[in-house]
């Protein structure tokens, strides 16, 4: 079976000087278990979606992650995460916002694209959706982890905002160093099918507030696929990534202007987001199984497995 | 000074059969309040984003339309609407989705985007941030609307929603036939300086559960706007919009593949749109003034106006 499988655990200020060998070796390892999980799948001839959705779940209940288990915490002290997967071969999408006590964000996404009639859920209301279709929740306790938490009660009683893997803020202003640093989760894959899907999932920024939406669960910004052209998976600066409509954007540079995924990627990541001031990085594939990791930040964790046997597992600059 | 202004009040199964001479005359009326306080905006030499809030503010003061005053009810029986704003100077957006209890949604986003530092905030947190910056507020009692909530009553023991101006509905099967079509607003303009923006506002569709986000307030879905291309405002099968990242793919067919504005949304709307099955429509202005209804369903009540003195106001097929 013919497969592409590549996944990103966020884009960011990642250098070796804010990691150490034991941060190396979990990241590795943990990237490992996801690229398995979803390898698995499509070597037993499943779909890009479904693997997308297993490599994803891995991710999410692995707290060194920003989604699922590892979710940080609003300016509320509570884990709101959004979701979304894009199927390449029909266009399907389901997306979910501001959702609470979900054990997998991503597989709630699928649902909504699979059997709500709708793509976007969000907050309650998506909640709703979950227990009416059975999704598994998880408790407070389950989401809780303590280094989000110090994190959060470090800018709690200031406006200020964290993204992952960033020494700064969406205030322009300084906040408090905390070294915890973390990253949105995605998957993209192409099966043996040369059918391609998307995912993305996350908890947001640290001390977010209003439920406020990113780019992660808004199909052409954050998650977008399409057989014809590229399943893409983006990371950073949420904010911008929706103003670009980057995903999406790639996707039109490939098909109306005849780039190569390569080229898409960097025209997107290198030079329209830069100039935006959006910082951050996306993982593509298309329906050939050609790949590309690409970021305009220090670093992405970010890997890639195929049929041909190659496994790649990295976190700094290219 | 030049401009050019152009709303719509949402496209559906909008035939002289569901009109009567009284409705066309309303329907006039509210068009033409709307264009006149948008064009107000632009003969004073303000911006295409002041007269495109102006414009669908007064939509959204009229109960006819599905929009602020006039939004339909959930599931639940209350109003839930969403909004957004894109400017095509600067790409600024700012969007909200599932609002209560607030008069001008597109105010609301608008103030999204100055102030809040975010893109996009839903449900009660955008309620919190709008309090804490003063925007106006309206009580159940100012949005409940007779015609409305029979609507709703008449579905809101099935599992049925009902799109504005559609006889049919998102499960397939038929509901009772409510004879009341109404519909979500927008408006895009180009002002003196030659800068465009774009903006849609709606309650979404009646009895809708979830809190379920439509295309409206997703930027590069129901909401464009980029002085290079276009600024478009959509209306119709949101699902479907969001899976063709309608709005945005306007843009790029412009920008990448050299189509004009009529045929970049003739590609969209009467094209690809269709193949997916979406129905509903599109208005668009570039920053040389030029403009264009589209649509794939039988009607969309629209209207534009101009510094040339034009004045057109329409409802049926083209």
């Amino acid at each position: 079976m013919s497969y592409t499988l590549v996944i990103h655990g966020g884009a960011g200020n990642i250098t070796p000087a804010i990691m150490n060998a034991q941060m190396e070796a979990d990241y590795t390892a943990a990237l490992q278990d996801a690229l398995r999980k979803g390898s698995d799948v499509l070597k037993k001839g499943g779909s890009a979606m479904d693997a997308v959705v297993a490599a994803i779940c891995e991710m999410e209940d692995n707290p060194l992650f920003n989604a699922g288990r590892g979710s940080v915490f609003t300016k509320k002290g509570v884990n709101e995460m959004d979701a979304a997967v894009m199927d390449g071969r029909t266009l399907e999408a389901g997306a979910i916002a501001g959702v609470r006590n979900i054990k997998n964000p991503i597989r709630l996404a699928r649902e909504v694209m699979l059997h709500s009639g709708h793509v976007f859920l969000s907050n309650t209301g998506a909640s709703e959706f979950a227990l009416k279709q059975g999704i598994e929740t998880a408790t407070d306790e389950y989401l809780f982890n303590k280094s989000r938490y110090d994190q959060w009660v470090e800018i709690r009683d200031t406006d200020y905002t964290q993204l992952d893997h960033k020494g700064d803020n969406l205030k322009g202003g300084p906040i408090p160093n905390t070294g915890h640093k973390f990253g949105t989760v995605g998957a993209v894959a192409c099966d043996a099918a040369g059918n391609i899907a998307a995912g993305t999932s996350t908890g947001g920024m640290t001390n977010k507030r209003f439920n406020r939406i990113g780019d992660s669960p808004v199909i052409g910004a954050g998650t977008y696929a399409n057989n014809k052209t590229c399943a893409i998976s983006c990371t950073g600066h949420g904010e911008l990534f929706l103003r670009a409509v980057a995903a999406y954007d790639v996707s039109c540079l490939m098909e109306y202007k005849g780039l190569s995924l390569q080229d898409a990627c960097d025209v997107v990541i290198k030079d329209k987001l830069v100039k935006l001031g959006g910082e951050g990085g996306m993982i593509a594939v298309n329906a050939k199984g050609e790949y590309t990791f690409c970021f305009n930040s220090a670093g992405m964790y970010r890997g890639m497995a195929n049929s041909a046997g190659e496994e790649i597992v990295a976190y700094y600059g290219q």
